[in-house]
């Protein structure tokens, strides 16, 4: 915290990391109501942008046994600021996505089926039609595998060195999330809550893409101009879908 | 209202409406249950033919959210008669629909996932057994691709614009269902629980179709014969399916 | 009835069908519980072998309708003996099985997804393995499409005597189930739970059967001694499974 | 026991093979509760080392009427030492497993519907990704047919033998599971628990390689660095994985 930090910013601290924890946490929870993870393969985190503190879920902990009070608070070079657990092993790569992207606020990590068979097979996911476009402004990437030294040293770190690299100029929030070759997706949004519904449409998406490749192998991406239609009337300035 | 009006017609008027409020938010909870949307991905309406108002879903609210009360009441040009929400961005397809198939009284759009995988793949769906021929008669068509023109402007009004043509002179109550290119599936009914019903059957059939390929790519569609035996022995004039 | 019924005979005789009645309707509740019907598409018959009697449930009725007391019974004849619904458009089927199979008790017929997938494909389920084999003492038959003529006179008759003509000399107990061309699979057994059984086990093997293909399209059935080993350790006068 | 058994031994041993039998009970419910059995299709066993006992499922019994009371108990050799029912007709291929792989505490064989499906297709599931990788250190073997011979005579005891065969001079914990050849998947652990543990990663893993394999055929497995990355990250003495 600044030099001028006075009481009144440090109630309003605590009270933003009380609400982030409890974010955090139900972000993780949904994952489960999603059906996204099997055991414990996925992990949410969420970032404080004024004091640059991250939450994050703890390593290889029950699903059942996570509360509020048990998310782990590190900064962005990693130190645990607050919690008796290690937090997750993917730290490395959450904390690279926030330093490069600081347009977002909450980073998914999964294993969901679909999605990871797609990364598997080191395929990036078209844009086949306006479920996607809704979303996503164009295909879903699949980063390039990490190089064996990649791999050998600060492999977390790295990964998430890799999706910043493969996501490059875009604006990430233009294209929410990723797949990491030979591994599986990761999401990120506004918040965490959000991160995780980029997390469902990348899952969705990539059954329907999935089925429709199977259907007609020689498929093409929508045109543009939809993209732009579906894209734009739920994002940007003159979006009319929902409430707003 | 015409000029003839009475008091009587006024309050069998406000029943009606309430009972179509009732079973529009009903058949939009059915596609929940029916495990046809993700999020907010699908929309029910039905119409009061004679009075020529349509409820639809409003844009964009969670399914906990959705009440008959929160339904909203536009006419046959858009105007909303009643609600404080907006209506479904999809309202101008829908409309365009009860303006020309006259039959219809219940209108779905879901991007169920099968379904919208043979929309995305731009195939029809043949009809490959009696399971299909029990409610469509015939293949379930594909539209064409909008032109960047349609899609560029009135682009709701145009996918109905479309979906008209493809129907073409077949009576739609006998192809109760369509798959938008590149988009996803729109059913109607004779009421939208009926229309509901047949948006389960276009999504059980799509899945069906896409194994039966998989098992045999060059399955044929079944004859005429057996085609006419399933459907007219649930429709039509000598229908002995049922309890009718 | 015989001439001799005594009535001890009489009180027998509605004792059994009470229980027989209760057996069709919790089978056909079991089609639901096992995720094997959508709406209305599938029934159960069972048969007192002693009177001739068979019950079976009335056509298009909803499962939440369903009890002991609606299901119809007719004779072998086809004749309505007690209830004031019809009873399923599917009946003259299940009656021509059991009059030409003596040996089996009860019916089911189901529009299962995969079972209706390899149907509608026109191909037999190969025993793949030894799941297959622990029920079906061969590959599941396919029967041939129905002619023109048969579809258009007594439909329903003409497709259970196209069954019993593609089981032809098996012992209908051996292959307790197969599939209806372009249509969807019947299967049978002991009485209407272990239908039900067979039902959830062609489904099954249908579904590992489709994925085995897309794995290795040229996966080979298994060896006859396998066959004989796992049908035989479960069925048969030295069969070894469960607690017999 | 040995000779110089006391008391104290005696409480001990009764005392551990009461936790076993709720052990071994609780995670042949798990099977169910993961969805990895239709019917009785699956088994789990769990040894207690010290006395060389083994629990297992009885033969052919209903999920809802087991109990931790109704687990058979045998020794190394087959023979029963406590229960009223017969142990699961597979237990000869877990004792085979006990008696060669020392380090194994506890075994699952299920007909999973994914795993199944490589097991009939005859293939064994390559390593496509860090999740397959964070659990088995290399692809996941598919044993060899039996020969005639080994089918007619102690069929399970053969398939036991097949199994070592196969994993050969591989630690079996660094390779906890395998597929036997038309039939179906084994899985084996430090205990039940994490038996049936790995007989979920197994199915999700054969889901996802089946899915990768359909989206690009011609796949390869992940390179050796990645494999040891992600195994050792979870396994052996650097482990950093989880609260360890």
């Amino acid at each position: 915290m600044s030099e001028q930090t006075t009481w009144n910013d440090v109630d309003s601290f605590a009270e933003r990391m009380k609400t982030l924890r409890h974010q955090v946490w139900q972000a993780n929870m949904d994952l489960q109501r999603h059906n996204l993870v099997t055991f414990t393969w996925g992990n949410v985190s969420g970032i404080d942008r004024e004091s640059g503190l991250v939450v994050i879920k703890p390593s290889g902990v029950e699903y059942s046994e996570l509360s509020a009070e048990n998310m782990v608070v590190v900064d962005l070079q990693g130190e645990i600021i607050e919690g008796n657990l290690k937090p997750s092993s993917d730290t490395a790569t959450h904390l690279e996505l926030y330093r490069q992207f600081p347009s977002i606020g909450g980073i998914v990590h999964t294993h969901s089926s679909y999605a990871t068979s797609w990364a598997q097979a080191g395929a990036a996911i078209p844009a086949f039609g306006t479920t996607h476009a809704d979303y996503f402004y164009g295909h879903i990437p699949c980063a390039r595998a990490l190089t064996q030294q990649e791999i050998e040293s600060d492999y977390e770190l790295n990964t998430g060195k890799v999706i910043v690299e493969t996501i490059g100029a875009t604006d990430p929030m233009a294209i929410p999330g990723i797949l990491v070759r030979e591994h599986a997706p990761f999401t990120w949004g506004t918040d965490p809550h959000n991160a995780v519904h980029n997390a469902v449409v990348v899952e969705e998406v990539a059954k329907m893409a999935f089925r429709t490749l199977s259907i007609n192998p020689s498929t093409l991406p929508i045109p543009q101009t939809l993209l732009d239609k579906h894209y734009l009337r739920k994002h940007g300035k003159d979006a009319y879908y929902g409430q707003k």
